[in-house]
């Protein structure tokens, strides 16, 4: 086995055993052990936990940049708007297990705080959904919106809602809040 | 002074020192300090800093109760989801300082998972936002509405938003998000 494919298997078990049991109540060895393997083989890849934790983010985030760039390349707020708020819900939704993990485990907040530019990450899609960006309504709606999204896309009360469901009712309510309308055929 | 008097002063610093440099950053003694007594004096009235925070969150969650309550027992759905909402910004707005402790707080939201009945009180306001309690779609918009305003309420990028912008603005947004109309005017 390559060490590249531990890796990934590590990374694979950890998000596992962090959604199942909380990421306080997850050690390198109980990593270890369900890959079969040593702890020595999980420390030469991760010196700590919570560099498993940057590692089992860092996909998501790295599209979350993407989709921040690639919104504030559109023209005019509409369009601008519209795929910060639809590429936000995808994200959103495809990861629901990483929010409901981060909404609900306080060792994870703490670990994610230390971290580099995640404040920036949660700022700049709040610009790019205010219509105007001193306005202070348009700054509330903005935020209703974001937080609305993340927080319902992990909420433990609607883990029986279907991805589909989940995804159309909130791209929907999005634009609801934001004043848009639904985007144009091609 | 009183007793009861030391126990309100109590508390008045508690959530002030809390709200200024964390719930994980206050001590007992530092309470104490900030009140000119001892910390045997403290002791009397509070074994630990968990039930400090207890007794600083429970007038919020006290009214909390009431508006659910009082929510439930109008007549039809548009009535009851419109004065669970309104209610519902109110005491966010409210209590903003106390939100914005909760929600940056890492120890504050262990402290509160051990708690009664919280879990039920965040539910039902859930069960009375949704026209039908068994559509998904229905739960799905009562998260964005409920998610969104207390997120919002108690948001570090919103603290220069004024009560009375932010009261109107989450007031109209939720009424969006559930489609309610405006209250007609009795």
């Amino acid at each position: 086995m390559t060490s590249e494919n531990t890796r990934t298997r590590l990374l694979a078990a950890a998000r596992h055993l962090f959604a199942l049991q909380s990421f306080a109540g997850t050690s390198l060895q109980m990593i270890a052990d369900r890959l079969g393997v040593t702890k020595a083989a999980v420390y030469h890849h991760f010196k700590t936990r919570d560099e498993i934790l940057e590692a089992v983010l860092e996909p998501a985030l790295d599209e979350m940049r993407a989709l921040i760039a690639d919104a504030e390349a559109q023209r005019g707020f509409t369009a601008r708007a519209d795929r910060m708020l639809t590429g936000f819900v995808e994200l959103t939704v495809r990861h629901r297990d990483l929010i409901l993990l981060l909404a609900n485990d306080p060792g994870v907040g703490n670990a994610l705080r230390s971290s580099e530019d995640v404040a920036d990450l949660l700022a700049r899609p709040a610009d790019l959904l205010a219509r105007d960006r001193l306005d202070p309504a348009d700054r509330v709606r903005a935020s209703v919106a974001l937080a609305g999204i993340a927080t319902s896309a992990g909420s433990v009360l609607l883990t029986d809602v279907d991805d589909e469901t989940l995804r159309a009712t909130l791209i929907d309510t999005g634009r609801r809040i934001l004043g848009l309308r639904r985007r144009p055929a091609h």
